[in-house]
């Protein structure tokens, strides 16, 4: 029997501000055209909105969007996190509350002022309450000076260099790849800027292994999708992308919001995208060879190679052989983050790889994948994570 | 057709510490014992659980309580608000998350040290950013010493009394309704302690026209419900409380986290709650006259009185004639808030109205209905509100 979740909504609409390093305006004005953009592009308008779900780490709340965008009546309306490891769970929530009928039109929005505004790449010693507070357990790791994730993922990468040989050409790859399609895609940051593997081996270094172009880009900006039934969605204007499946999953000893405990378990070099993958090709009934096109969310370049093994397209160990096989290209077997992803086209925190996904199903990516009908699209993957596969219809 | 939502989901077991205004313990030594004795309520244990829905003004993460209780692995977690709006809605998400297969056993929680921790009575010129935030307009409000939602319901009530006559008379109704119930529940805060009209009346006036006893509890408590699928619950130690319906409504000029805006409009004696009582309505194919026993969300009074109206028990205007009429008692025409409610059994911030409104369809109340089939159970009505009816398998 199928999955009581498979094809049943869809997303209509997207839409996005451009990305900068300084946008000059609010977070709001960022969300509201978004999600303006986005009402257009399902040809809807405010008024058939009623639901919105925002991201925790987000600035803008219910209530600011919808005045702003001119909503007169919400029936649904929650908030999902941590960051970066929502954005396909917000669209799996909001496809649950139009499946269970308490809700038609939903906007999934996140915008942020990522480089002008508060920097996710800077340390903090303490953080939005939104965000964590009370079980993150950062206070037995900010003491020691662990204070971002980029320094985490560097251990996770030391870790995974220690365990299976991974290389900086191994990650170079990942960020190559990325760059390659930003150069056409021009909404990215990282439009007709080439990069070499020797720039990238080069580049300065920020948490060891990790160098700069290991890092993913600080951006302005925002994005948002309108999730319908799909039954709706196909009477719009534009191709609909049918959410297929979508999983969320933490797993022993990582719990949704905790960041840095994961490096206390026994192996980190599994992350809980395992068990989300594996959740996911349940529901879905496919497995990684059925996937065309993948958006792996990127905050460094680790992130994508483990994904690639916890997600079955190659081995535990092998994510930098296979990074180097010249897979995750346009003509390979995995072409990965066609816009540019978070290294190369901008940082909206997992969301803009969402909008992304879509344009493969509706086949106007710049970074097109040939025919391509299963579209996958992960979150951070630690802490807690969640992924979904998109289809046409 | 029947609504997509309809009986699909239930609650399957209850769970709550006992309510006191000192509990000596932490807010997740309260959330975790509700939790724990609403599992075993249910005949389940930690290792079920695989969703956490939170209420956004908890200090308790998902994190902190999947770690405390011993759970292993979520696939669904969010947060939902503003406050004690939530609760209704909270139950919802969890229905929503099993019906669209997303989840099988979520748990739904609030804990709060509302007396001896932060005391929601008193006035803050600042909130947690989880509660509101920027689009609350608190900013137009909190300078000229509105501060309070005691203040901001003292201005409904005048203009009640001002609009339809309403007076100290028809509120004392409602709070003597609830507390002759609390009388006879153990687990009350004013269980054994009457309370007279008289005494009503001449209590210290706090923010006119509501007086002490027109304002509810502060409580040191946690309150826990276990949402499984029907077909489920059927198999559990206790009678299933089937989810028959469940809205969340905002309406024109009423955003979900915003407080105060609400005495901008035309009219507010009528609050969103008219809205939400419209949607529930049609989505339960029930009307008023078929509901057996309510559960009113009851901050204040007055709350209830507009609610009583806005649901459609009695004409707008009517609910103070309706509340002294008698039909608020257990052998009236609809009985409420039959723990005590946040009158005078505790303030669990909506909470224990679910577990109260469960105990009503599994007959085990100390304020039984007798053949109880359709219970109603309402949260704060401004902001955003909601509500759901439960009924029996």
């Amino acid at each position: 029997m199928a999955h009581a979740f498979r094809d049943r909504a869809a997303i209509s609409g997207i839409g996005a501000t451009e990305f900068s390093k300084s946008s000059g305006r609010s977070d709001l004005s960022l969300a509201t055209e978004a999600t303006l953009a986005a009402l257009a592009d399902a040809g809807l308008d405010a008024s058939d909105v009623d639901g919105i779900i925002r991201c925790d780490a987000d600035l803008v709340t219910h209530n600011a969007l919808a005045e702003s965008i001119g909503a007169q009546s919400l029936s649904w309306w929650s908030t999902v996190g941590p960051g970066g490891v929502a954005p396909p769970a917000m669209v799996a929530q909001a496809a649950a509350a139009i499946i269970s009928g308490q809700a038609t039109t939903v906007v999934v929005f996140r915008s942020l002022n990522g480089r002008s505004g508060r920097r996710y790449g800077q340390g903090h010693t303490s953080r939005p309450a939104a965000v964590g507070g009370a079980g993150t357990y950062d206070e037995f790791f900010h003491p020691y000076g662990l204070l971002t994730a980029g320094q985490m993922f560097a251990l996770i990468a030391q870790r995974h260099a220690v365990e299976f040989g991974t290389g900086p050409e191994d990650l170079a790859a990942i960020s190559l790849a990325c760059r390659e399609r930003a150069n056409n895609n021009p909404r990215a940051q990282m439009y007709d800027r080439p990069l070499t593997e020797e720039e990238c081996l080069s580049a300065r270094m920020i948490a060891s292994p990790l160098r700069l172009f290991d890092f993913c880009l600080e951006t302005d900006g925002a994005c948002a999708v309108v999730v319908t039934s799909t039954e709706r969605a196909k009477d719009g204007p534009r191709p609909p992308a049918l959410i297929h499946a979508a999983a969320s999953a933490t797993g022993p000893d990582v719990q949704p919001g905790m960041m840095f405990p994961i490096l206390t378990r026994p192996s980190f070099t599994t992350l809980p995208s395992k068990q989300c993958a594996d959740l996911l090709y349940n529901r879905a009934g496919l497995g990684p060879a059925d996937v065309d096109v993948a958006q792996f969310y990127d905050c460094f370049t680790i992130t994508v190679l483990i994904q690639l093994e916890d997600y079955g397209f190659c081995e535990k160990g092998e994510g930098g052989a296979f990074a180097r096989s010249g897979a995750l290209g346009l003509s390979g077997s995995l072409p990965i983050n066609t816009g540019g992803g978070h290294l190369s086209e901008g940082y909206i925190h997992g969301m803009n790889h969402v909008l992304e996904g879509v344009r493969q199903i509706r086949g106007d990516s710049t970074g097109q994948v040939t025919a391509a009908e299963v579209s996958l699209v992960t979150a951070a993957p630690p802490p807690g994570t969640s992924a979904m596969i998109l289809v046409p219809a």
